[in-house]
């Protein structure tokens, strides 16, 4: 007996199914069956940040590992913000990926792709719904408007991340296409994006800085993770399971959610430290 | 955009390190190399049981996957125990897999090997230490003594698996030889074992009958999975992680307790129903 003879993954042969990228699966799935119908993008983001207790401090469970909190079952909020000292890490770490992708020869992965963003976000009361906003995005420089639009928050699901100094938490959102609002807007926010696309990907690094009616500005440093494109994302989860397509097109929906899952771990688990 | 492009599973172009398997390796690890200085075995096993509250009922935490509990932070019990119906499904189970593994062109696996063992197991009280015991097991045909042991307990996992009929337990032991011990026997019990092996891995299910010293029989249903060659175990240990030696060496702990962990996962979901 001198070493470990080869071992079968289990006694059935393969590994058993990974029940946490599964049930971000389902609950993305369900969100996006169930949701209102109105023309609109389904948007899919992992957001890196913190779930904080009313106190203030982390939140703590009696948990070793990373895992899904039941929605609803615990008084926390999760708070989208990192200390500058991170946001410029995952900058360094980020740029330093985008080059050593793009070497000739780079076999691990595609080349991630980059552009620096500043926008203007101006918020306006929904004359439908006391809830909801409409936000127009705005590029600084030119004042040109790219986009006027409601967003409806259709889902979240936070995930608690012990062993790390990150948590997140997935949003699921439809963002529904509106004519430019009349009147004045309750806030505005500043952002300086870096923004990141790798595959099916973006990966935004954002500094905001909000300022709201009585002009006390506020700099926030988010990192948020989302599906480039929503209409294969709604493509593939019509497809989903489906016996009368074919098997790559009918596993394509948990094949993005996989990757998407792995992405939003790598940056939760990166929050310092060299990548890993 | 008629079906997705191939996807690399993540930025690094590699699945992020499986946090679960890395804790419960970790944990493992721990336990041997700070074990105390004495000649025996170390036992690695999972327990399929349930975790329960001080009141009787499961436990229940706002998780909604399998994850792993910090010791002593929650008053709890594992009860290494299942209905009749589900010992019986299991043996079905184990049985047909058995068959399945074994024909020519099988290419899953390795096959499944089976041993059917009655044993009767008396403990004595350790003289050495209160809350050990000195365990005698004998061949309940022959009454020939089988082993004489003493069980040190080094430490325990609790797995909760909210969306599973079962939660698992994983325990590590040290088994230290001993000689049969005289005086009588506090209590025994008769275990009706199927012993299933397979590649380095023993998953016992067992019927066990107690007997304590007010004479009243309690009947138990257990089921466990255990690593086979303890030498190997302490070996692929010792060179976990060495940069010294071979990189399979160096990985062997790491994959013995891959294999370990994925099969106590289907054993912890075939607590009812077919494989899966």
């Amino acid at each position: 007996m001198s070493s470990l003879p080869p071992l079968s993954l289990s006694i059935l042969g393969v590994e058993p199914l990974d029940e946490f990228i599964k049930e971000i699966a389902d609950f993305i799935h369900h969100m996006i069956i169930s949701r209102p119908d109105l023309p609109g993008n389904v948007e899919v983001e992992a957001k890196i940040g913190l779930l904080r207790e009313r106190g203030g401090g982390r939140l703590s469970l009696p948990v070793l590992v990373e895992t899904i909190l039941t929605p609803d079952s615990i008084d926390c909020r999760f708070e989208s913000n990192m200390t500058a000292a991170q946001h410029k890490h995952f900058n360094t770490l980020l740029n330093e990926l985008k080059i050593s992708s793009s070497q000739p020869g780079y076999a691990s992965s595609s080349p991630l792709d980059y552009h620096h963003l500043r926008l203007v976000d101006s918020f306006y009361p929904s004359e439908t719904n006391d809830r909801e906003k409409i936000r127009v995005t705005r590029d600084e420089k030119s004042g040109a408007v790219i986009e006027c639009m409601r967003k409806i928050r259709l889902g979240d699901l936070n995930i608690y991340s012990p062993k790390r100094l990150a948590d997140w938490r997935v949003s699921v959102n439809l963002e529904v296409p509106c004519s430019h609002p009349v009147g004045s807007s309750t806030h505005q926010r500043k952002k300086d994006r870096m923004s990141y696309s790798h595959e099916e990907f973006n990966i935004d690094l954002t500094q905001v800085t909000s300022t709201n009616q009585s002009g006390t500005p506020e700099i926030l440093h988010e990192l948020e993770l989302e599906i480039a494109r929503p209409a294969l994302l709604l493509l593939t989860a019509s497809k989903r399971g489906d016996m009368n397509v074919p098997e790559n097109e009918r596993n394509a929906f948990d094949e993005l959610i996989r990757a998407f899952v792995n992405n939003a771990r790598i940056l939760a688990r990166n929050a310092s430290d060299s990548w890993h």
